[in-house]
């Protein structure tokens, strides 16, 4: 559902290989009746399904696993509709990140109309949450903004080794994120040869930010999170600053966090001195980071790059398949990015 | 041979799924003793060898198939120590392109040094020359702008539907194609937002593109070449205009090109009305085709996009090595192009 | 009128310097009673107007001179305002471009209601009608393409040096080009690192350059024109390729071009092997030629470049209307590109 | 002195139009002989001087004023000559910014040979030191990230109103910053459709950041300073967050800045929820500043935009020049940025 959106296109591309995935049905909310290739020239000779637009509840019965990629506020109906069927759900949008309605309700101003199924969902972030994911029904696939800053913090805050009210995230995002709607504020001419932040101090992934870094670090956790809008198609980059609660090198982080994903195919330590680049996770699944004490200031910079449409989106959601049934992790995912 | 240029990097890329083959070796004239995700770092937990400053000789015995993405020049001798010790090449390079080693001296400014080889070397378009190429122990991988445009007016040329003296070609390349080599020109902000034409009339893919349409249309061609250098990283985009020799469609040319490449995956033709963007093709290894007829002008412009990096360089490359090689023709290369 | 599209918005940038203008009046379609910093915010300190929605008829009396900056089929009925009450106007859309209404209603799909005025109008390039314009009630600014491609073949048309016939002029414009509104065409996400044909032999210049070149050529002219959008915000460059009628070098026509343009501050001839780029006249009113004889093909290449909002729309309207006015024809526009 | 690097150019660009202000020589390390308009074309028909390799004490006797726009350590002899002879200077470098000489050799890694000089020069920071530059001799022009850091935070620390060991800034600058040298880094394959961080926790304008934020502070500040390349060409924006010592709205410190800054014509500041963008102020020099208090986290975030090459460089080296020479400051600097 919501296959012709930027996050649904992806997952088609991404599942575009033959495997032992298949992708039975396509269902959209503006281009039911054309082809997928039609609307996406770049899967031609990939795919050649017909675009449906389903209603919540009349997808196809031959469905194990539905992937909901549309806005805020459409999958309740959906996931309530999943759980009867007993068909297994990965939802890429906001409606069962945040385990307190309320908190969704005031960030997203709109009645949560699902309570009932927020303790069933599972946060899908899989380098954190594998065994839940494992048993889950229903799958909130992180945001973009959120994986970059979660697995960048977590063996800090794991390890009590940051100020929790210290944190700072500066994180600059390609315009992909923004989707494939209309705006001026994604028009070629007003965002090319130029930058700007966005929302500051107000951004929706606030909230579901500090519920995952609470999590990691037992205690509430406030964040200044600031999001900004790059030039570029496909990326995060988030540069988050704290204060260091003991004297550590960036060497001896570098090594706690290769420990800690140690069996993480997908995340990747950088050598000291090398730093991250969006374009090196672009259109893989990786998430790049890297480590720099400050010895002046105290604090301890981590730099994360995803690709917010792989990674950030469709890649992690297909992780998250891959987990439910059983595949191998990487399956239709083992690939590096697209450089140059 | 050329593991760290732009076209190398790109080989490892493309070869870094688990399969049929293996990398045994990675040759270099600049990163000698450094590991290749060294130097590309998107290639980290793919591709893990040192690479080694070979000379044209000294190349591990346990090759294949060797690839050589080098200046042109260098394959010269490299050609000949392959078919010396039975070791079958792939040049990336221009040494092998041009059957008249005349043509070649006075283009490129070189004396070929292997003109015995040039009998032996097999232009390797495969959509054009598979037949050849299964048996060549040479492959002269074809330029990037010749490939878009051969591509594109193969089916006209064959079948008299142009008049030979009216063709002029319009190309626009990405950055990627210049190599990774430095210079005023390929600076950011020389490129960045900005648009030029270089080497107007005088660019060596002319007779290249001239020798292979002329084996085409069975007689001498003339083309006007033209390339221009665009803000992007990945991509050609060929514009071809000729004069038609009768009264045709769109309809009915694409019907026929459809007719000419019904086999060939690789080429995929735009329905009426549908043109080609290099995004569709980047990272893939597509050559998307439409075809314009103007009445008013008597003229067909026929557009053309592929990756230069993959159809017009490292994918070709591996697509020739498959044919050698009796694997399926596009093994590790049947992927759609990364949008947005 | 139509002071909030980017045109508009450049005109106002061009006259916000102290001088010898004063804009007296800002009209919008969609902004009314906004100011037109809070609009476009590069303009804060240097206007503080209030924008508001003039019908056709009841714009200030204190006006002289009108820009009309609007979608086609808006001028026409401003025109007849214009002229009933004195006041000269500079249209900066279609309306009154072609002499021939048929034409018109042809291409733009529309009735044209002010034919009466089609022999009134000037077309409002200078470098080739200035005597004329001076004398003009009502201009009829070109377009931007046309203005790029008609400066760039005038010395050669006026001496009999290419064969009419023999004229393709393949055209690259940024997206600016396309104005302000809302289409999938113009996200950021759709143009970024892309590039792609469009209306290939049916866009609405066609006529207007065609008119234009057979004015100058005193005969008629057809011309295959297609247009691509780059990923560049400002700037358009046209190749333009045709059969020379005798045998000229690169140098003569240089020559030929420095004399014909010899009095003219906006065109510049590029010396011999320099080739024009499109951020060399980015905010500038400058059109840069460069003339290339192909021996070979019997060819020459011209290449044209010019800013699409300055000397393909808003700086050519200023340069009209001082020379109506009686003001230095390069007040308010004798600066050089913003380069880098 | 160093006319032919893009500071250089800049300061050609912004002295081109005819006024009271006469360009008498251009001194260039590489392009001796050449005239500016065949290094940098956008300046043909503005300026047509030689270029002359001037060494550091044989610039020629009608200059009133020199600027330096070469790397650091170049303006130290230069400097010398000039108070020797009585001509004023305004290096646009390093090397007298930082009054400790210790500091500037630690971070530099160079000996500072003027020391004498250091009390002589004043940073030219008009905005914050008008009188003194007035008397001024020798101008440190300051670095792009300090402007765009020091403008962003001047009425906080003033004013007492944040914490000065909570200061973090996060910087992103375009390539330009860079210079015109070649590098791998600012290759456009390698920088397009890319982002990244550089030289974390060390880069050598932080130095210069806390001299200038501790003066207006009246105590010592330690700043956390990250600089990041965005693939664009000109423009710095600065997201700056710190710890708010009192309860105050957004709206109150929006009123507090536009009377900080009442008086001066080049620092704007955004109305409530307006955040700055660089193409606002692209090729202006303006900085436009926007203050937002986040209530949860007890931050201030201020963002600050500038052009590197005008306000971060050239301009604001103009802007001294006209100060000290007592022409009116906006002199050929009073123009909105080229949006889009």
């Amino acid at each position: 559902m919501g296959a012709t959106g930027y996050t649904g296109a992806e997952l088609v591309r991404i599942l575009s290989h033959p495997k032992e995935v298949e992708i039975v049905a396509l269902g959209t909310q503006n281009y039911g009746g054309q082809r997928i290739h039609e609307v996406y020239p770049h899967l031609y000779k990939y795919n050649n399904l017909v675009c449906v637009d389903y209603a919540h509840d009349d997808f196809p019965d031959n469905v194990e696993v539905l992937f909901v990629a549309l806005p805020h506020g459409h999958a309740m109906p959906i996931a309530t509709e999943c759980l009867r069927r007993g068909v297994k759900m990965v939802d890429l949008g906001a409606d069962f990140r945040l385990t307190d309605h309320q908190a969704y309700e005031q960030w997203y101003g709109l009645e949560h109309t699902a309570r009932e199924l927020l303790t069933e969902a599972v946060y899908g972030l899989p380098e954190l949450k594998r065994g839940q994911i494992k048993e889950a029904k229903l799958v909130a696939n992180p945001g973009c903004y959120p994986t970059s800053i979660i697995l960048g913090l977590a063996p800090l805050l794991k390890n009590n080794l940051i100020e929790p009210g210290s944190i700072v995230a500066d994180s600059k995002s390609g315009v992909s994120g923004a989707g494939r709607g209309l705006a001026i504020g994604v028009h070629f001419s007003e965002v090319n040869d130029n930058f700007r932040a966005y929302n500051v101090g107000m951004h929706r992934h606030t909230p579901e930010i500090e519920q995952e870094l609470g999590l990691l670090a037992g205690a509430e956790i406030t964040v200044s999170f600031t999001p900004h809008l790059l030039p570029i198609t496909r990326g995060i980059l988030s540069t988050i600053y704290s204060k260091l609660t003991k004297d550590v090198s960036s060497a001896e982080l570098i090594d706690l966090y290769r420990e800690f994903y140690q069996n993480e195919f997908f995340v990747r330590i950088m050598p000291d001195g090398v730093l991250p680049q969006t374009k090196w996770v672009a259109g893989s699944n990786h998430c790049d980071l890297s480590l720099t004490v400050d010895k002046r200031t105290g604090r301890v910079i981590v730099i994360s790059a995803i690709d917010n449409l792989v990674k950030g989106a469709a890649g992690q959601a297909v992780q998250n398949m891959n987990i439910i049934c059983g595949l191998p992790e990487d399956s239709a995912l083992a690939c590096p990015g697209l450089f140059p």
